[in-house]
């Protein structure tokens, strides 16, 4: 009886805020609230300064996440008219790699008076792109030494990794790498102040396998890179790891520590409630959306989209960006590709296009034939990620005659996004990762059916589409709850949380399946995408 | 004295109107009225027929020549305030291949009842896109027998010449196929109308050089196409040339005849006065644009461009159109290439961005940087004439991101356009043909400066817009002064008479100069539009 009243609390921090989501254990929302950060992305200049920040630099500020999640988990308790106490644990996700330099004692630099006016003692923001020359060594480096660990990430490591913003640091502000005492990610700061830095000391606060798997060149086998790397990097790096970045390993679904008494008063809550390691906000929405199982592909689409997938295999696949044991799932190998541009590159037409909104495009798209009668697109309007990994290339349409219209180029682009996550499919299944199911989520799943029928039709396979709109919240929701374990929730292991939290059952979602006539269009279409890729990747 | 007052009048007959021109020997506009054919194109239905055409089969009225070029006459020697007797002598361009049946009295087919009723008794207009099938059996065939005219013509024969015309008539109609006694094309059939079918027969019909070296396969060293070669083609057209294609051979510049007493008096000039053999209505734009030299590059660039050059080397040069003696103007070797696409292109462009007009896209465009920030695109959006001669080729763009925006996407392809000049410049000195000068005439330039400016500095030199707008029916009168010859106008040659009528001293045209920098930049841009084609012409 207890167990059916369990509530889970689900944090899923974004860009520009957080959202706290309760759960029952049979998945069904109690309540939801989401709160702004007070200083959102800080881009233009920091708090108390009027120096303009470079172009491509953004900051966050951390108490924004304490303060922005207390608001948000006491308004969602407030809706679902329970006590606070009913809550049974917490799990969290984050963006990545935002990352900070902080104290033993896990301050952040940035709230030092004595550092606070130095940009580098801020945290960085996932999206920061100050490490461009940084990057560019470290890969160099990595090549030309043959580190082991270069092949899980495709050969390429990227411009938002881990490394490559703390390099920049100290090369930039050397004062404040040296000061910091602590390196680590935005998640496994937030959970640490969780649990409480007076209960947890540095050495013992959890890092979360997924982000330090997919964005921290580290693996279970191996660790991080080695001592000689990184003093090869820059002699004052050498001994980073064992110096600077204190903690141990956690999967995310398991247990990160109790919930301290402070952030417990603070939030309404109970202390001592189970809290899940962190997880990156991409990776939540697999249980999110109720996949459980190896080999489902799960197409996080936004503005940009991530496909994760956990499977029983370990392969390193040339092109695959990350491959992570129990990156996204325990007990899983779990592999993250993803497409550099998909709503952004839609918006982007649309604005060119000077259509007001998507409504008359998809109208009119829907009215042609598979394939636009010709017009092609490459959608690397912002690079491609998975496989190429090459940020540098373009996209194209071509197939254009006099005849060619608006709706032509539009319906082209969205077949080339799908053709995308075919080339991506058949990279996996080539390199001998299974995929034989396929679930869409993500921001654009709910709001397109017509770009769901081509990826349908393009992969020949039906996709469900599950009804749950807040997937990574769920998904850390779910996550709290394995952490918690057996003994608090009933449920022996991540597949029964998952099926009873969002499985197909509880979802009601959607399924699309492929009509016959198209699939056989896209065959042929598939063919040509893949030619041009060819050419234009030269 | 009687000289300077002399005026040379130009018939420019084009697609749904007349134009008639008027001008002094010092090349000085006396007169100009255009006059609508009363049908116009008829692409819909026959005069007294209301059977719909089938999609795109389009023919024109004969008579309606002959009437809108009185009216046009009268109007314009109107305007002049000079009587019509000071009319020294006539010159006439026309659309080509727009050919017609006739009888050998030149009474049209369409013209006699027991005709009228079958379209393929009226005048195919040059668009007239029935003979596909036709078009495609003359190409395999000469492609066959290795005929000695095919290599002249890039080896592809196009679906708007002449005897792909004739032939779709022989298979769909050969009722009117036999009647026919005499084929030849509209100008052709203008001029003798000109000179009076009464005064001249048909076995002294004056056939244009220019048309029938262009569209008819025809050469001054060969003739036409053998007997062979028809009978091959087709059984009943072994003997086409002997028995249905009476008439001599003269270039445009030389004198057909002199005008007869019925058309002088209908038009109010003086009956004997000389007219030229007609020429193709591009190609008068050459004299017009005051060319009269060799080695000079004609860009008539309208919805489509037409290239012209006059040489004194004969090459043949696999992808160009069309090279013939006489061609375009006595004494030289006229080499005809194209572009299918330009002005329609930019349409079809300002149409699908949704665009009013093209002001601002061309200020925008003209902010860009040569280059278009690496948006690269390939004007092929009604397939490449010069040098792939291929109507299935289709356009594109690539080097698309985010930050792409509708004028970089303009302004790439009004310098795709200057690059498919720039090969085709490659391509005839590649095979031994000089171009050592450039002018740009036609609808285009006068309206589109920025666009003259790209093509500078794509082809790295000075481009001559001389600055009469009715260059082709200048052309025209300039071809008329030369028929009438020294006696009549003073004039010892071609070069004289262009220079005296249409010259750099009395165009007063604009020299467009090439900016450094830019040509620098284009250097590069058009290695990469040269890979492009080549990775597209697949």
């Amino acid at each position: 009886m207890a167990i059916s009243r369990s509530v889970a609390l689900g944090l899923d921090f974004g860009t520009e805020s957080v959202r706290a989501l309760l759960v029952d254990l049979r998945g069904r929302e109690l309540g939801s609230a989401s709160v702004s950060y007070e200083h959102g992305q800080l881009t233009a200049t920091l708090p108390g300064s009027r120096q303009r920040l470079p172009h491509d630099f953004a900051f966050q500020h951390p108490q924004d996440w304490i303060d922005a999640s207390i608001k948000a988990v006491r308004k969602a308790v407030k809706q679902t008219g329970i006590a606070g106490q009913a809550v049974a644990c917490i799990g969290v996700d984050f963006t990545s790699c935002t990352m900070l330099p902080a104290m033993r004692d896990g301050t952040p630099l940035c709230l030092l008076d004595r550092h606070a006016g130095n940009m580098f003692a801020w945290p960085k923001l996932w999206k920061h792109h100050g490490a461009k020359s940084q990057t560019a060594r470290i890969n160099a480096l990595a090549a030309q030494r043959q580190e082991p660990w270069f092949d899980r990430y495709g050969r390429i490591i990227g411009l938002e990794f881990l490394f490559p913003k703390m390099l920049e640091t100290l090369e930039e502000a050397p004062g404040i790498y040296e000061a910091a005492e602590v390196w680590l990610e935005g998640g496994d700061w937030y959970v640490w102040q969780l649990l409480g830095p007076g209960v947890c000391p540095a050495e013992r606060l959890p890092r979360s396998t997924c982000q330090a798997g997919y964005k921290g060149m580290w693996s279970a086998a191996d660790g991080f890179p080695s001592r000689d790397f990184f003093g090869a990097l820059h002699p004052k790096m050498a001994d980073v790891v064992a110096s600077k970045m204190p903690g141990r390993m956690v999967a995310p679904g398991q247990l990160a520590g109790g919930l301290g008494t402070e952030m417990a008063k603070k939030m309404g809550l109970k202390p001592g409630i189970a809290v899940s390691a962190a997880v990156i906000d991409a990776h939540a929405g697999v249980p999110g959306a109720g996949v459980w199982e190896a080999d489902t592909l799960v197409m996080v689409m936004g503005t940009s989209s991530c496909h994760m997938l956990n499977s029983k295999v370990e392969r390193v696949i040339p092109g695959v960006a990350g491959v992570v044991r129990d990156g996204i799932l325990p007990g899983y190998f779990g592999y993250e590709t993803g497409q550099a541009a998909v709503g952004d590159a839609f918006a982007w037409f649309r604005q060119m296009v000077g259509a007001k909104d998507f409504s008359q495009l998809d109208r009119q798209a829907a009215l042609l034939a598979p394939g636009s009668d010709g017009v092609l697109c490459m959608d690397w309007m912002a690079g491609c990620r998975t496989p190429l990994m090459d940020g540098n290339l373009r996209g194209a349409f071509t197939g254009l005659t006099l005849g060619s219209t608006t709706a032509h180029l539009y319906r082209a682009l969205l077949e080339a996004s799908a053709m995308g996550v075919r080339w991506i499919v058949d990279v996996l299944r080539d390199g001998d990762v299974p995929v034989r199911k396929f679930v869409a989520t993500g921001g654009l799943p709910h709001h397109n059916p017509l770009l769901v029928q081509i990826y349908a039709d393009v992969l020949g396979t039906k996709i469900l589409v599950p009804a749950a709109r807040q997937g990574p919240a769920l998904g850390a929701a779910i996550l709290g709850v394995l952490a918690a374990g057996k003994d608090v929730t009933g449920f022996a292991n991540a597949k029964a949380a998952i099926q009873a939290m969002a499985g197909a059952g509880k979802a009601k979602g959607v399924e699309v399946k492929p009509d016959r006539a198209a699939v056989k269009v896209y065959d042929e279409v598939y063919g040509r995408y893949r030619a041009l890729a060819q050419a234009m990747a030269v």
